[in-house]
């Protein structure tokens, strides 16, 4: 993995994948899946939903680190089994056969496997609506790895994987960040 | 168009199209490109990420009702048309010649031309991150459609069309709300 530039890592959040959050309770680490994520801010800052019902929220709220991990099409099966699992009872990287690595920043491990990983700090939960808002540090990206098609959680147990890409960098220039 | 079940209505968010969100000022209706959103609840509540910076914020903020319309790949320039010029100069409507329809409940009107629309009542706006969270009313569908592929903006000036979709109803049938 590659260091991805900070202020293009809301470009690999923004079509919406489908993703891995990584976290650490002190402890050990913990995996979960989450399908509803936005970005927030270019700089970048992205918000998820989530809470008690996830495992893995106590070590979010305590440690207030994780990892937004992209996983790609061929990971289908680990994404749809580690979002039916807990890890109250269950070491996911185990049981998924995924490789924690170090991060730069943060104490929740990145994931080899994935296409990206981005180490965030959560900066804000906001417990009305279970929103937690995080500010990413370092962006890194697996640059050489052939499957670069993300998948879509549906909602109803069916993910559409990403199909062909349309430019409109032209007609989009005004509006993007840094131009194009 | 034709009702869609309200307890559903996530599964036509939950993949992150990018969407056009309607409102109305009391005077006139304008319309407005939205990448940045996601589904908050089932019931179903949504969030999306605006401010200032868009002409219709103003609406939203006074009128608090909205329609996040969703538009599929034949819309591509439309969609890109309406996020790149403002409601502040323009009829988006006359301008990108698309059908505004009454809805059932909320003043800002369906669009015609789209997939689906959702009629949904502001129910927070968080100022500090830009966040406005809507709670759905009522949806509807053109399920007479032929084209439904949706749109997913990357953030570079570039989309991904939907591709194939994939079935996991089986493994996923404990996470989804009222069964598959």
């Amino acid at each position: 993995m590659r260091r991805f530039k900070l202020s293009k890592a809301f470009t690999l959040m923004e079509s919406g994948p489908v993703v891995l959050v990584t976290t650490h309770d002190g402890e050990k680490a913990n995996i979960m899946t989450i399908s509803w994520t936005m970005v927030v801010d270019f700089t970048p800052v992205f918000a998820m939903t989530t809470g008690e019902w996830n495992h893995s929220f106590a070590a979010l709220r305590k440690n207030r680190e994780c990892v937004i991990a992209i996983p790609t099409v061929d990971m289908l099966d680990k994404v749809v089994g580690i979002g039916t699992c807990s890890g109250a009872d269950t070491d996911k990287f185990a049981r998924f056969k995924l490789t924690p690595v170090r991060g730069r920043i943060v104490k929740p491990p990145l994931i080899k496997e994935c296409l990206a990983n981005i180490e965030c700090k959560v900066i804000d939960i906001i417990k009305k609506h279970n929103i937690v808002v995080m500010e990413a540090v370092v962006a890194h990206i697996d640059a050489a790895r052939k499957e670069k098609r993300t998948l879509h959680a549906v909602g109803d147990g069916t993910f559409i994987v990403d199909g062909r890409r349309i430019d409109r960098r032209k007609m989009m220039a005004s509006k993007i960040p840094g131009g194009i």
